[in-house]
């Protein structure tokens, strides 16, 4: 099987390069505007302990909106189920960075993966401490998963959206409006902005997600309970409003980012990291939505057997 | 596991009688809302073969919106996934009768178990025949599906639901106004509200679900991509503006209807329906919802591993 | 100032007719659609009682939405004010068919203008009568005030609508699915339909618009709080979500129907009908707009001094 | 008619004191927070150059959005129309301070009145220059209209206000991230609560609004085309959500503020300033607004005759 799979991932790398239907790359943050659409890596960390890959696996890129993963795996670890009373857990319907259902919900956010949420659980990350402790404590939780201490913030990327990311700005404003931050919008802003500027490879990114697919060689981090509700929650909302277009195609709950990046969790069996940064219409990895659902037709993976 | 599953599931019968938290009936359906909300049913049919129950199992319920599942079950095993030009696949986020959604994406339902949706699976069943022979073909599939010709339509339900059912009558003459609905409205409203009016037992229930959950007895009706697409749509899309809470808390595809049934697929495992006639805040059965989380706690099952 | 008028007339008709941008009829009633839009007319009802018009004055045209004025005031002399319990009177910022709003605010319509605020305020004159009782009282009302016994309902227009008003079948439902009609649907929307398809001339309706102009020589039918009333009404929400910009650009209150007619009132001084059956991007007669703004310029009528 | 006019006046007064149902005053704002509520005055500047009061008509108050007119009409007097190509003339049927339209239509605010249109308005009227600048015009602006040079700016009220204005920061941002504003967010920010802090008493407001009322002693500032426009857009859009209810009642075109003022002009005739910082559901002042009512039919002004 791993000899087989080996070789359909470098099919799949050649086919998607022939195919150069790349999609666009998202163009709100100046410097992930100038990454080159035309490139793809796919790692996939096995249960075994192996880890495959094809493509530009040793690039890395911005993990942007999958860091929303990892601070919501460190929030539920270290606070626990308390940041429910602050979001909600149901898909919004709307994109990533929807304001509007925030007026019609009084400043509860739908869920911790659309922009309004993820603010919120960074705030609670936070707790009155300085944003660079929180940092430490969502970098230290990704290194510790990926079993790989050269991780890093790329500071560019990080000042890139804190100079342009005025619809974050008005998320984290209006949360305040109601009550729903703690700490001064500009400090949550800043961790954000910062935990999104997290870069790895895919390679990297399989490994650190083994935790949340369960995988037995993973580094002890998460109870199953919480494991399975993250992976809930990235079915049902991690692809924002097209999330349940991914459920549909692929069987597999994933997360994606606007860097192009998706991380997929095939619960006890594998951990896959796709990047490619073109993006579809609903700012989700063209080529990479493209690519899960080839792998899950190609192995059979899906959560629904 | 059995044996120990059946103790479960009188435990939890009786555990739910005890606490007589029930919920309030549906009561805009006069004949349901007749109905005593003091009931509870479970069945789980397994792979291999046995059925086990507790509580009320011979009592027939209204499946109400269950019947979405077998409809839409009928239209992809016949039709084909032409369906998709006309209905969404992604969570509305809003009330199942819900028909804002419909005038701001200009009379194309977000998914085909909202009310909206499910009429133009209806409309598509039809396909220019009578009324008679697409209800014939969801109740034959139902049938045969639980291996039991002893399954039938309510005709007071049917016709209590016609009589009052305004908001779907609204609904399905706004599709009609986008041109999304291809027979007239009453003839597909007369269907919809004699599919939704079948009646069954959990037992029955339970069995006839079994080709969703992909159980080796199961008759040969669906392919497994088929099987994996509605798994799928039932665990973003089950529940309604409930669905990603089911999901978090359960782990499982479910599909609720208005009656106070659900049914759960366990992909591979088991097949369970439960019937509780109280309903929670999102229209959906109140203990039925307990009931289907301490399952999953208790036998572990939950797609994520 | 009457014969500068009368001249002004001419050349506005003959300017419109040269340029010949007429916009398009509305298609979704089809004894509509077939209307040739290269028409135009206007009325202006002085008030020293002189009549002055210039264009087709004398060919009826189905004034549609205008009859939300006339059944507007009937409720209002007959039963008073207990319609606003039912109805809000604030504009509704949507299209005059949008259902949008009122799943929001659960069935109580924005103002009696926009089609489900006109369902209620029909709704309201029925009280229990037969159609034809309501249908009574809405056209003795119009030929009281226009003095003109000559007008009539178009059945063919009716029965077209009828036939193929989905959208308002939709709106009358969901009413009362929030219990806010209390005669059954098909009831109130007969009788709607045939309220809009009054036909009559902008000669006619100038006259029967006297009395909401205040007029001296007007039939005495409305008290001056309630005619104050109707205009401050026609002017918040009588060009449904065009109604800003109408307001801007004439400062005069006036009420538009799909039929491309358009009724407006200049307090103590005329009542001015037009008709041209293009409509704009907001469902407004296109030209009869542009008639109103270059009439509203031409004689410094505007209410606001 | 004067002398009756001034005892109404003082009546009026004493009503309300009387029945001291005043409403609360904001609380968004702290430094409005803490004025007492039970405070009441009108003034009426009338075309014979008289001024009438009654109540506290020398206390100065917080002008607040009032200010929003006096900022239009800067920018239509010096920079013309091309404000429209950024903001819309239509009603919202939204809260003063809402978003979710701003979502819907793409960062384009429905009318000048409501805060998205505000803070569109005072970036136009900005145009690259320093803040200071922009508020010198608007408050030289005001003071030549009111012909006193003895108005200024709480800045305790603006500090207040930018200290705790999240919503405001929050629509701020968002307009930028459609490109709709031109300045950066702080500075228009910055701009925008120091116009709202403007402090008047209601005879400095009355006289101030002579000229939108175009009353023949009025300084010479505004065509009679712009006057008329501004005061079409208080008329439909002045009380935001309420603005559909005060022309009902008053019919009359008005502004009102959240400290507690409104402005109204009653065109040729007389202009209006009434405060009492208590407000209704709507955000406008409770007595205010009962007051502008009665004065209305004491009075019979009202623009529809």
């Amino acid at each position: 099987m791993t000899d087989t799979l080996a070789a359909f991932l470098d099919t799949l790398d050649a086919d998607i390069r022939a195919r150069a239907d790349w999609g666009a790359v998202a163009d709100y943050i100046p410097e992930l505007a100038r990454v080159d659409p035309a490139q793809f890596a796919i790692s996939v960390a096995l249960a075994d302990g192996r880890v495959l890959s094809a493509g530009q696996s040793d690039t890395r890129f911005s993990i942007q909106s999958i860091s929303k993963v990892f601070s919501l795996a460190c929030v539920l670890a270290r606070i626990g189920e308390g940041l429910w009373r602050r979001v909600g857990r149901e898909p919004s319907g709307d994109r990533f960075d929807s304001i509007l259902l925030l007026e019609q919900e009084q400043g509860r956010p739908r869920n911790p993966f659309i922009n309004a949420g993820a603010l919120v659980t960074t705030d609670e990350l936070l707790a009155g401490r300085a944003p660079r402790e929180a940092l430490s404590e969502i970098i230290g939780f990704v290194r510790e998963s990926a079993g790989d201490d050269d991780i890093h913030i790329d500071r560019a990327v990080a000042a890139s959206e804190k100079a342009t990311g005025y619809r974050n700005v008005a998320l984290a404003n209006y949360l305040k409006s109601y009550g729903n931050l703690v700490n001064a919008p500009d400090l949550v802003l800043g961790t954000y902005f910062h935990q999104c500027a997290i870069e790895m490879t895919t390679r990297q990114l399989a490994l650190a997600g083994r935790g949340i697919a369960g995988l037995p060689g993973a580094p002890f981090l998460l109870s199953g309970v919480k494991r399975r509700r993250i992976a809930a929650l990235m079915m049902t909302c991690g692809h924002y409003d097209g999330s349940g277009d991914f459920a549909f195609r692929t069987g597999l709950p994933g997360k994606s980012g606007v860097g192009g990046g998706i991380l997929i969790a095939v619960p006890g069996r594998a951990s896959v990291a796709i990047w490619s940064p073109g993006l579809n219409a609903w700012g989700n990895s063209k080529c990479g939505t493209e690519a899960a659902e080839r792998l899950a037709r190609f192995t059979g993976w899906s959560v629904f057997g």
